[in-house]
């Protein structure tokens, strides 16, 4: 293995190992040791790579978005739309067991740091308006729908839904709840022909992980 | 002042110091020393009325709700689905301010304690529930309308949006994005003949407060 390529892995170790400490303690209760002992490493090997137990959370912060659908070699969609669905879908499913997810998520949700906690929401916000606005060109949309909007608005609703299928189910029943959501709004922004076309069900997002495995 | 009254103010004050200090603080920093100073009482009056942080931050957690329109004595609508957006928007209005609000709100985002946090979403859910029942009864609703669906929805949405609006603004834009968060669900839930009574403006919160001042 190639030095580059070693060091790349090992960042990323040291990233998911901080993501399952942030999930479980929270950003106030991690200590940096934690993080590398986790990941099996030493002090040293850790601050080659991260200065601080700070710029590591906002690295764990800047990674939430990473594209769900690039974890999806050579996925593409005919209907533009499906994307966004998909993306929803996808980080429902993920939250179960990517850890690295579930810390970036928490430190997005949770106060009383002094993390910069916008960029993940901003990313989310620009890859749905992307989204949108590709589909809208492709006339997928209803005239009139304001695709910077709906973009800010679809990553505020995730976000409760998302909150409140944890604190009442322990996600349980996050899946059913997202496809819900999206079911509810699709037909505000699709013309009938997309939403006809449009997947939209609770077992999306592990249809299409397990499609990737394939 | 009678001596159950007095209780009652007292018991009031270190609510509400307690959610500003766990608004400030989060639960896991928030030492009891810090509340009943910040209260103006003494340890011994503390220990009358509350035996743990824990116990305390329960309370502040179950006051949440308390019919946010309760606030407004005198308070009916001609309308009853304006009741859900009335209620909607005196929060959003209120967490500028009400630091019992805040703190309590905080308590049910953040992760990381032991506290049982559903109670303020079951209360939400239940209030929203309800009205949205009543005003199905009254002939408000369009048919089919599932008001149990509707009332969990409107409360996970209203979470979500809340919370990127404190991220990304300081909720500088909150009562706008609330408002705005209505007038799209709206439609999906009321007649037209209802919709076109119902005012979902920004400043409804405020001007519901201004109102019961006067």
């Amino acid at each position: 293995m190639a030095q580059q390529e070693r060091a790349v892995r090992t960042r990323q170790a040291i990233l998911e190992a901080a993501g399952a400490v942030f999930a479980e303690r929270g950003y106030g209760s991690t200590r940096i040791s934690d993080v590398y002992q986790r990941a099996g490493m030493t002090k040293g090997a850790f601050y080659f790579h991260f200065s601080s137990k700070e710029q590591l959370a906002q690295e764990v912060l800047d990674t939430q978005m990473v594209s769900q659908t690039g974890h999806l070699p050579g996925y593409a969609r005919e209907v533009k739309l499906q994307e966004a669905v998909d993306s929803a879908l996808l980080v429902a499913h993920r939250l179960h067991f990517d850890s690295l997810l579930q810390g970036s998520i928490r430190l997005s949700i949770d106060q009383g740091s002094d993390l910069d906690r916008r960029p993940p929401y901003q990313a989310w916000v620009d890859f749905q308006t992307e989204v949108l606005g590709e589909a809208k060109e492709r006339g997928e949309l209803l005239p009139d729908v304001d695709v910077r909007m709906y973009g800010e608005l679809l990553v505020g609703v995730f976000s409760g839904v998302q909150i409140m299928s944890g604190v009442m189910t322990g996600w349980d029943d996050l899946e059913e709840r997202i496809a819900n959501l999206y079911s509810i709004l699709m037909p505000l922004i699709a013309t009938p022909e997309t939403l006809a076309e449009l997947d939209i069900s609770p077992d999306l997002g592990r249809r299409l992980m397990a499609e990737r495995e394939a």
